[in-house]
Formats: C-alpha cells, structure tokens, sequence
C-alpha cells in the first residue's frame, strides 16, 4: 500500500459533512403520518447523510474512520442537521433545494471516496465502487432506518449512476495524470449535473421486466396496447 | 494512536454479552403472526443483540473485533439466547423484564464503547458517538432483520438520548480525571435509570411536526381545537 | 495473529463471486410490483450477492477487503450480473436453478470464510460464526435493500443452519489435522446438499411460538383441532 499523495483538506471534508446533515435533516423532516420524525430522528439522519459516506468509505478501506479521529466531524453535522430542521420549518417548498443539495453532497461523497482509495493504492475498478458506496450508502441506510423503499433500487432514479459517472471521471483522469484535485472538482460537478437533471427531466433507466415482457408480448404475438401513464 | 490504558475484564463483557442474549431472545420470542420467528430466528436475534454493540464498537474504532477472538462470547451470546427463549416460555408478562434488561445492556454496551474509545485515543464527541453507536446498534439491526419500524428513529423513544447520556457523563468524567472504571459504571447507571424512567412515565421527545403545525397555526391566526389523544 | 497458512486461490474466489452475481441477478430479476427493479436495481444486487460474502468475512476480520484489492472481482461480478438478467430472460422456470445456485454459493462463501478465519487465527467458535456471517450476509443485505422479509429470519429456512454445518464441519476437521483445501471442499458440498434437501422437502425448524402455545393448550386441557395447512 503506497503512501497517500492526497489528502482530503479538513475544510473541504467538514463542507460535505455540513451540507449533508442540511440535507439529511430536511429531507426526513418532511415526512409526515406513519414516518414522521421526532426531533431526535431527524438529527440521526442528518448526522448519518452528513458522516455515513465517510464512514463506509473508510470501513471498506481497512483504516480508521476519518470522522471519528476529530471532535470537527459531528459537531459539525449536528449543527448542519439542527439547521437543516430550522430550514426546513422556514420554507414551504423544499423540494427542489434539496435535490440539488443531494446531488452536491453525493458528488462530493464519491469524489473524496475514490481519490482517498486512489491515495491508498486501489486499483481504478474497486476505487469507483468505494466512491459510489460513499455516495448512496448514507442514503441507503436512511432508507432503511425510515422505513423507506431504498431510492437506488427502483424505477427512475439514476442515483448510483450519477455517482458512477463522476468517479469514473477521476479514476480514469487519474490514470491520465490530470492532478486529482482538479479530477476531484470536476468529478463532483459530473455527478451533481447529471444527477439534477435526471431528476429535472425525470429519465429513468428501462425497468428490466417491462422489457421482458415487450419481448415476450412480440416473441408470443400478443398484442400489448400501451396507454401513456399505463404501467406494464 | 496511544497505547489502551483500560482493557475491559473478560466478565465484565461477557456479563455484557449474556444479558444483551437474554434480553434479545425474550424480545424476538414476544412476536407473532407475520413477525413470528422459529427458533434459530429468535437465536439469531438473541445473539445479535448480544455481540451487535461489540461488534459495531471495533469497527467503528478500526480494530479486530474483540468478541471474534475467543470462543466464549459467543458461546456466552448463544447460551444466554437458549435461557432467554425458556424464560420467555415461563413468564407470561416479560415487558418488565424486557424494558428493564434493556435498559442496563444499551447503558454497559454505550459504556464499554465510549471507555475503549476514549482508551483508543479517540477524541470525547467521536468516543460519545460510537458508544451511542454501540448501545443502540444492535437494536436497530434487530429492527432491520426482523421488518420493524426502527425504535430510535420513531417518537417516544429517548432511546438514544439515554445512551448518549451515559456516554458523556464518562466523556466528561474522564477528562475530569474520574478513574474510567468508576466513570463506566456511574455511565451505565445513568443510561439505565433514564431510559426506565422514561418508559414508566412515557416521556418523549417533541415531535418535529407537531411543534411545526402549532407554530403555522398560531402565525396564520387558526384555531387548533386539540382533544387528548388526537394526534396533529 | 499467525502468518496466514492458507489463502483462497483467485479462481476460486472470482468463482464465488461469479456464481453469486449470477444468482443475484436471477434472483432479482423475477420480481415485479412493488418489488420490481430497474436494470441498475438488478445489477446491484448480483453485484451485492457477488461481492457482499467476501466484503462482511474481511470487515469481521479487520483486514482490508481482499475484493477491493484488485479489479478482478467487481469486473467479474458485474459480468455475471449481467449473465444473470440476461438468464432470467430466457429461461421461464427458474426456480431450481436459482436455489441450487444459492446453496452452492453460500456453501463457498461459508467455507471461504471459515478457512480465511482460521488462517487469521481465530478461534474455532467464531470462524464458524464469519463464516456463517459471510455465506448469509449478501442474502440478508439484499432483502433489506429489496424491502423483502429477511429469509434468514422467518419459518421454514434451514438457511443459517445448513451454511453453519458446513463451516463447522471445516472447523472440526481442521482441528482433527484435515488439509484445509479438501475440508473447504467437503464444507461447501455439506452446506449444499443440507440446504437443496431443505428446499426440496420443505424441510423447517419448529416455529417458537406454535411449540409454546401447544404447550399452553396442553397445560390449559384446551383442545387444539388442528387441520393439515392451518397455521396456529
């Protein structure tokens, strides 16, 4: 394993951290009836979306969690969630701040896993799993922990892709020689674009039986009359 | 990293392991219908309950989980388990039983975590997080595998904040030069008499929303008619 | 912790790997509804089902995941996540070739796990324990991210119970001078063989609750008509 030629700046690391926990905070402050939050819970999904990408990052790395070798780390998440909640009991309509704040943090998430993998010697493949993990594993494990169907798994999210697109980005600009701070920049604004406009336009990846069944329906002679809107 | 001025005893984690197994059991055991568990279900969970906290608290700190290094803990976890499903045949009204072991388990577990941590030279407000972390980690998993709503994350719990009390009274107490071991025990005291004490008097944290509405309703001047027992 | 003795020859592993990526995404690929997944969705799960064994067994042992040291693994999974979906497609029954594919693969991720365990030197109790953790854990983190019961948890599985037979059939004729190969093989074939005749002749562990409450009517004197196929 090679000596690390990069480091995350602690400031850069607290940033993904802090907007983070605004986004977890403000994302499970919305629920209401049976997945409504007591104050409690939604600070637990605000620390988690601010410090559980660096925590699976570092746990699949073998190395000690970075954000538990300074007090830094959850004060600030704990301060982003408890203003995450204030925000999100300030403005009527959150919906579109946070969706572009969860494309940021989870560009920032994939590019600080992938480079801090890089800098520990990961072959590029690997590394770009690792990012991806650090990108959607806290929104995986809030998913579960609301009770939620987990976002990456079904129809229409292009989530972990968005994810994959940036760190691919750094790992083969890496190979490259392209410095990987400036790899990590752009690999943050990679995910973060194609995430916000996913969601804008609202792509999806082809759902796997529908396809199956279109062939199906061709293969057998049936005839599938398909009405907009109507799910097959 | 400094060398760990504390280990702890054998027993003491062992004693740890045997009431987590016990209390697990009993839990699990108490389910029906779609929830019902066989026997090697309710092991399982019996056994999870038991090393979940330890476990949760090594990696977390980046070390060789303890409780995979010799056989007894889990010899200890899965006999506590076989006692914890007799005894939940034997007794017809197990909620005290259940509430009250819980109580002193989460309080040991959050005390071994944060004293380790702190021993492992992690920092006060990451050495509170990961015994929250260990305390509350096995029952959150216990939630996952079984299909439940996770306890911590839903109103009236104060589950984690009894934890995290614990922790930092030892957090506190450490860096007031308290003996860690008198520390670690008044921790667990602390975590198991709050946490009783809220069960009995059905204490809860405010519910995010709730505050939310009351505050929408007294600025747009609505009258809100509450009756006792009807939920906002 | 000795020098290790033994370690899993890469064909092997990526064997593993590939057999489980396939069977993820077989698996995976026959759900519709609610359920149903994206072709991301299906890819991640084989990839999960893959990779998921090997990550839990290392993670446990606190070594750095041997899966993420080279591309090999996360190229080999993918593949067969994609042979997979694309298996399902064409085949209309899969239902056999799904369980004996998932009896083979918890066999090897079972007997990987041991023998990695043993060579770490872990004692016998808890290599059987990663083991186990490794051959159900892919499972297990799939039904969670599917929203599925958790199969380890609910009546009629055999499932823990046939992949810990195997390891502790490793561990027993490693402790007896066995070589470690020939017992990793006769490992896979017993956890295999225990888990494809359990599918077959619905075999099942005795439910908790239904023993208790027999137990119960006998002591009451009730009288409990029970009718083949009524579930007390």
């Amino acid at each position: 394993m090679t000596e690390p030629l990069f480091s995350i700046p602690l400031w850069a690391d607290l940033l993904g951290v802090g907007l983070g926990g605004v986004q977890g905070a403000m994302f499970a402050s919305g629920f209401q009836g049976q997945r409504r939050l007591d104050w409690l819970g939604v600070a637990i999904i605000g620390i988690m979306i601010g410090m559980g990408g660096g925590l699976i990052r570092d746990i699949l790395l073998g190395q000690t969690p970075a954000t538990l070798q300074s007090n830094w780390y959850l004060l600030t998440a704990t301060g982003a969630a408890l203003l995450g909640m204030l925000l999100a009991g300030l403005f009527n309509r959150l919906n579109t701040v946070i969706v572009v704040l969860d494309a940021v943090v989870i560009g920032m998430f994939g590019a600080f896993g992938t480079s801090k993998a890089i800098a520990f010697g990961i072959p590029p493949v690997p590394a770009v799993f690792i990012g991806v993990c650090a990108a959607v594993g806290g929104g995986v494990l809030r998913d579960m922990l609301m009770g939620l169907p987990t976002s990456i798994m079904h129809v229409g999210s292009l989530y972990a892709v968005a994810a994959g697109a940036g760190c691919a980005f750094i790992a083969v600009a890496n190979a490259l020689a392209m410095p990987i701070t400036l790899a990590a920049v752009i690999g943050i604004v990679v995910t973060a674009v194609i995430r916000v406009l996913a969601v804008s336009f609202d792509v999806s990846l082809p759902e796997q039986r529908r396809l199956y069944r279109r062939k199906v329906a061709a293969e057998t002679g049936a005839i599938a009359i398909v009405k907009p809107g109507v799910d097959l």
